[in-house]
């Protein structure tokens, strides 16, 4: 008998390649579909890989005709908020166009399972806190919008054509694989642990913190972070929800609580003996103060709850990646 | 030496066309660029046809590079909201990846004056009347989030590589050439005015109103009517305005009141002294009771008033397409 095989978009990417480990773990084989633009041909080690883009729709379908898939799981995007204002072409064409043409080989095909990696950059600057899914989505840049507006597009592919989905809002993903066979790089690397644990290296001069005076505990910005295996974990549960005959569902994925930068930097210390260089920087247009999750919908729709995203244990499993070894 | 061009995506549709006859009239030759899938060759009459798709950039490419427009006035789109629902794969291709392959070519060639058709349906259901610019933007179909969508490409694209733009949220266009050179023909035709004229001819057995027990002055939906040639006008004001180096702009296009179905009907049965049969359907999801512009910011910005916009001219002038003599 052949193993069940789910397709994973991205599945080379930082995310992607922690739920393809997971779901090799459940008996289903990872199909990874991956340009390697931004992944690593190093991180697909659990299912085979078909290196081609997203954009190209005819090689999507033969994907999918030559290896059937149960579902898809669509994580490749183009995914720098930064980059998004400086270049939002890249973004549209990758991430709207990108999960059309992804949309399109599945109708083709009668591939009507689609996981999709949303972000809680659809909802802009909430109004307030936690954020809960009812909230308005209202994104502040390119990047939040092109997500949003590929939510769109399962919603309505689900009225027209019978498109089975879940959208998956990550809050701020981090740490890596418990057991160290994946990691998390980026290049360039703009998320706040991985930059942190690299000043705390010395591989960079230091960690630039934009605004310590905003309305927070210690000034520092707050974010909801999530452990990468709790979040690859959530999609593995939204698979068994949509083969459970699940309706279509937009959740949060986040713990409920945040962090401030400087927690962030305190636990880094504790954890890896290592202080964290800094230079506070002004604050960057668009950043809310603080951002976190209601998490109810995903507990209560999925049984979802995050093991491993206590900060000690995310820096703990990041630390090894950037050279530094946890003492905690 | 050579006259001024405009390009014109979708310029052998009903509103592309109208403009291009008033471009002409000003002496700026209008260059069409339409698929002719909906559009008419035969209301191609003021400039050129480039007969090819708006999702072929390198063609849009080689066009503006051949004709060296000014400017470029975007139309090509689907644009019935009820089909958007059925078929949103279709509107998410030719409206938002249409729109990114013309800016890309915009883009490719620096050509950087682009005026956008968009239209209130981006609004949703609106909160309060009348809807200024202000209003927030929650479209309730396929169809106005891709128009969404294309705004938000346009505002990206004008922080990330300086484009400059205006976009037209047009509200009801109705009518047709006052000179009887243009007309409004659809396939299927699925707007009021022209499917009561159909039914006050006898080309269609009666006329379809979508609820009469609605919240107004007689239970019948209320819109903002605009004659097609006030519309175009506004384009040709919009270009006058990013050439004098005016902001990038989204302004609404409508007179600021409504009238209502049966309103309507009256006065097209004393313009032609035909009664249009009716019969009442329920109510349509998605059909706000009332919806009408705030037209001042179009006024203070671009110095556009209608001038055709009145129902009696508006059924006087789109009459004689439908086989009936105007008395009035």
């Amino acid at each position: 008998m052949t193993a069940k095989r789910i397709l994973i978009t991205g599945g080379a990417g930082y995310i992607g390649s922690h739920t393809a480990k997971l779901l090799k773990a459940r008996g289903i084989e990872p199909v990874v579909y991956d340009n390697l633009s931004t992944g690593h041909r190093s991180s697909v080690r659990y299912g085979p890989l078909v290196q081609a883009d997203i954009l190209d729709t005819m090689l999507l379908t033969e994907t999918i005709l030559r290896y059937m898939p149960v579902a898809v799981i669509h994580f490749a995007a183009s995914a720098y908020v930064g980059e998004s204002v400086e270049d939002p072409a890249k973004y549209y064409r990758n991430n709207v166009c990108g999960t059309l043409s992804l949309l399109d080989a599945c109708r083709e095909t009668g591939l009507d399972k689609v996981i999709f990696s949303s972000s809680c950059a659809t909802y802009g600057v909430p109004v307030t806190l936690p954020v809960a899914e009812t909230a308005i989505q209202l994104p502040v840049s390119p990047y939040g919008q092109t997500k949003l507006t590929a939510e769109h597009m399962l919603a309505d592919y689900a009225v027209a054509y019978g498109l089975h989905y879940v959208a998956l809002r990550y809050f701020n993903a981090a740490g890596a694989d418990p057991e160290g066979e994946l990691g998390e790089w980026h290049d360039p690397e703009t998320h706040l642990i991985p930059r942190a644990l690299l000043a705390a290296a010395g591989k960079i001069r230091e960690l630039e913190i934009f605004g310590d005076d905003y309305d927070t505990q210690d000034g520092t910005c707050v974010r909801d972070y999530i452990h990468v295996t709790d979040l690859a974990q959530a999609h593995v549960l939204a698979y068994d929800y949509l083969a459970g005959g699940g309706d279509n569902l937009a959740v949060n994925l986040g713990t409920g609580h945040g962090s401030s930068v400087l927690e962030i930097l305190s636990v880094i210390d504790k954890v890896t003996g290592h202080k964290v260089p800094v230079i506070i920087r002004p604050r960057r247009a668009g950043d809310p103060p603080a951002l976190y999750a209601d998490p109810a919908l995903a507990r209560h729709m999925l049984d979802f709850e995050p093991h491993y995203s206590d900060m000690a244990t995310i820096v703990r499993t990041a630390a090894p990646f950037f050279g530094l070894e946890a003492r905690l």
